[in-house]
Order: C-alpha cells, then structure tokens, then sequence
C-alpha cells in the first residue's frame, strides 16, 4: 500500500500542525502516512521552497499530499494554497467563527502558541519540571510542602514520566516517592509522607507487565520474579484502599492518559495550557 | 472586563482540544478567558452532565462560553450540540474533506490520539526519557553511542528541559554535557564527545538572563557574578565556532522552539508524534 505524504506546515514550532494531524491521522488507521513537519514557514521565499517540495513529493508518490496548516499570516497562507495537495487550514476554518462571537478582530500574529510570550508561565514549566528532577524518586522529600501533588507506588510503575509530563506540559508540581519493600510491609503510610496524607495519588500496575519492564531493567534477581512483583503489587494496592488514597492502574494508560485523568480526579488546577 | 469561559471537550485525555483552543485564544491577546478542560466525556451521562455544566456557566456569566470539541462520536457530540455556547467541532470540520480525499470513511473511534495504541511508540517515549534522565549533566558519559543528539552548554543555558521535551514529545534520545570551566579553559573538546563530534549542538544565552536564573539557584559566589557568566557564554560561543558546532540561543526562546529547531536544523528525525 502506498504512503500518502503529510505536511504539518507551522510558521512558528509545527507542535500544533503536528497534534491536530496527528489526532485527524489517528481516524484513519488501515493508511499508511508519512509525515513531514515544515515548521518556520515565516517569509514568502520559505512559503515558496515548501510549495516546490509539497509540489515534488506530489509527483513522486503520484498521489497529492495532505497539507495541514496553521499558518497565520494570510500572505504566506496564499502562496501555500496553490500546491498540490488537499490543503486544510487549521486556523482560518475556526478563526472567523471566533471573532463573530468575540466581536473583535484576531490579531493574526505568528508564533503565539509556542513562543516565548507569556515568562511568567514558561518559568513556572520550567520549575515544575526541576521539582519533579529533584523531588524524583523519594531522591529528596524536605521540599513536599510546594508539591501540588505526589505520586506514590512500586518502582517502575510509571511515576517519573508521568511526573515530568505534568510539568512540562501543565507546569504542575508532583514529586513521585517509591515504596520500599519495608514500607509496604509496615503497611503504614512512610513517614515523610504522613504529613501530605491529602497530596498523595497512587499508581499501580498488572503484574506480568510490571516483570517485562523490570527484566528489561535488571534481569537477574528478586527484583524482577513474577512472585516479588505481584507481592509489591498486592501491598501498594491494599495500602492505598486502607488510607483510601486515589489510585489509577497504568497498564494500558499512555503517559497523556495517566497525566489527564489525575488532573481530573484530583481537581489539580493546569498552570499552563499545552 | 468579563472573563469568557472556554471549555475543551474530548472523549479522550482533552490533549488536542487544549492544544487547539490555546493556539485560537492567542490569537485573540487582548480578551480573558477561562480555560476548563472537560476530558473522558465517553458517555450519554457525562455528555449531558457536560451540557448542564455549559448551561450554568453561560448563566453565571451572562456570556455564552466558547466549546471547543474534538468528540468522535456522532451520538456523543450530538448530546452536546444544544449546549449554550458558540460549538466548534474540529473532526467534524476535518474529517469530511479527509475522507473524501482518502476514499474511505474513518473509524469514528475516540481516545485514538493520546491512548495507548502504538506500545513499541509508547516505550520509545519512556526509553527515550529514561535516557534523558540517565545522560543528564554529564552524570554518564558512557552511552552516547545511543545518542541521536548531544547538548552541550554552559550551566543553566536550558539542557535539561530541552532534553526531557524532545524525549517525552517526539521520542527522541538526547543526551546533555554541560561545559566546566577547565573545559572551556582548555579550548576544546571535552574528550568523551570527541569521538561524537558529529552529535553535539551547542545551546547558549544571553550573559544577563543567565545571570538571573543562576541567581535564583545560588544567589552569591562567583557562580552567579556577571564577569564569570559573561566568561563563560564568550567561550563556550568560541568553542562551538571553532569546531563549527551548531548553536542556538535560547535567551528568548520556549522549549517547544528550541527543540523544533534543533530538529529542523539537524535533520534528526522524530519517532513519534506529539
């Protein structure tokens, strides 16, 4: 079967383009595609050399390319509109609607999604996600009074990505603490925590996909055996039942999953939007 | 002036909907809004629940709120149609002309964008990320061989966080060195990257920023003065022109910004899509 070639066309980052292809690609699973981001398509020479290769690829595949595009500027977007390809505009299909309702005028200005507009906010990305570098792995636990959230749950269940999601991408702050294997004996809340009681979020994990991940990791050793894991696994999960504390099961959660549905069941405000 | 309250309806995480609506309301600068995310609308219920939601917000403001939807499914999108706010339904809008131009329907499936579908992309993700926290700062120097891509830079010049985004967004293995003193001293190449010269991309920034986040870290000692700051930016600059390493300044870049180019310029390409 053949590939049909997509250009994600951004003046500014392509980060856009890219999610909302992708979300739009995702709807048609039994095609082959291959994407090609065009990011800082921001003077007309460059709106140009994009047509030439749009153009290219076109005859090459012998089949049109789908151009999707979030170019703001109308002049670079009419040099776009000519290649051939099936052109979908991103900004200008929603943009009218919008200013109908707000009765103002957008203000057609590239680059404002991604770019360094808002300080404030970046910085605020920027310390959420050295919180969660520091505050990673039970590593330092001085510093839970900033946390916004903090994960708990048996290595490798899926805290650290997570962690670092929400804050690069929200510039929420969540430390992440491991339970030890005395501690989930005790079946008591680790101490250092017991004062964030409110804070905590469990995540947990099926067994056999717990092992794959840890063999990949270590693979001698009790650390990995099937009895260890479902153990650890047993005694997070009745840990988190007895102190009533949320818990998601990560198993078949992409990071973006595990990350909204903690936001949504927590009520944890997003500082920032994606 | 009168906050317009946005909502962001998804069956799914509500990754696309956040992402599509921000990139709409930067475009409108000079009006308030209230973002709410509205994820895992998946059924009759919470779609109707959703709607009283609307409703009573609308009525509170006396300002009927702006819906951004990226529902899939036609029942459930359907259900949310009489709410009280201007709707825009982004895969209605595109995936008509999609599927005629592609001669097939789509799967009308939710939850395909941000799930967990593709799990050999997925663990790309965590390996990558995993990778990025293992080769951070210069901590393990003895897996570059798995590098696609080697930051170099004085402290604090934006490493960490580029790596973590281009690891945890596209999938991609970024290791990072940060540039010692002696180092920049000595005039050339640490001699762990030498054999990697053809990995490493250089990032700096401007002598007065750097000075003020390194303030904020370790507010007196040399460290943070501006003659060892201006020092080091000089020579580190020197540096990637004397080997003709690439180099970005990050001082008034985002990190979507830095890694799109450091992408773009270098040709590396991304293993999965935002």
């Amino acid at each position: 079967m053949k590939n049909r070639t997509v250009f994600l066309v951004s003046d500014s980052t392509g980060i856009t383009a890219e999610t909302l292809g992708h979300s739009l690609l995702t709807q048609f699973e039994a095609e082959n595609f291959k994407q090609v981001t065009l990011p800082f398509i921001n003077t007309i020479e460059k709106a140009d050399e994009a047509v030439a290769r749009i153009n290219r690829v076109a005859a090459q595949d012998n089949l049109r390319p789908i151009i999707f595009s979030t170019l703001v500027d109308d002049e670079l977007r009419d040099r776009l509109l000519p290649a051939n390809g099936l052109f979908l505009d991103f900004f200008q299909t929603f943009l009218a609607p919008l200013e109908g309702e707000l009765g103002v005028r957008s203000n057609h200005t590239s680059g404002r999604a991604h770019g360094l507009l808002d300080t404030v906010k970046y910085d605020q990305r920027i310390d959420a996600t050295n919180y969660a570098l520091t505050n990673d792995d039970g590593s330092h636990t001085r510093d839970y009074e900033q946390a916004d959230l903090i994960l708990i749950g048996v290595s490798r269940s899926g805290k650290t990505p997570t962690c670092l999601y929400l804050a690069l991408t929200y510039g929420v702050f969540v430390a992440n603490y491991p339970l030890s294997e005395e501690e989930l004996e005790s079946g008591k809340i680790p101490a250092v925590l017991e004062p964030y009681k409110h804070k905590l979020y469990g995540l947990t994990i099926e067994a056999a996909r717990l092992q794959q991940i840890r063999k990949v990791r270590r693979s001698t050793g009790r650390y990995s055996t099937i009895q260890q894991v479902n153990y650890e696994i047993r005694a997070a999960e009745q840990l988190f039942k007895r102190f009533r504390i949320e818990f998601l099961d990560t198993t078949h959660a992409s990071i973006e999953e595990i990350a909204s549905n903690i936001l949504n069941s927590t009520g944890v405000e997003r500082r920032v939007s994606p």
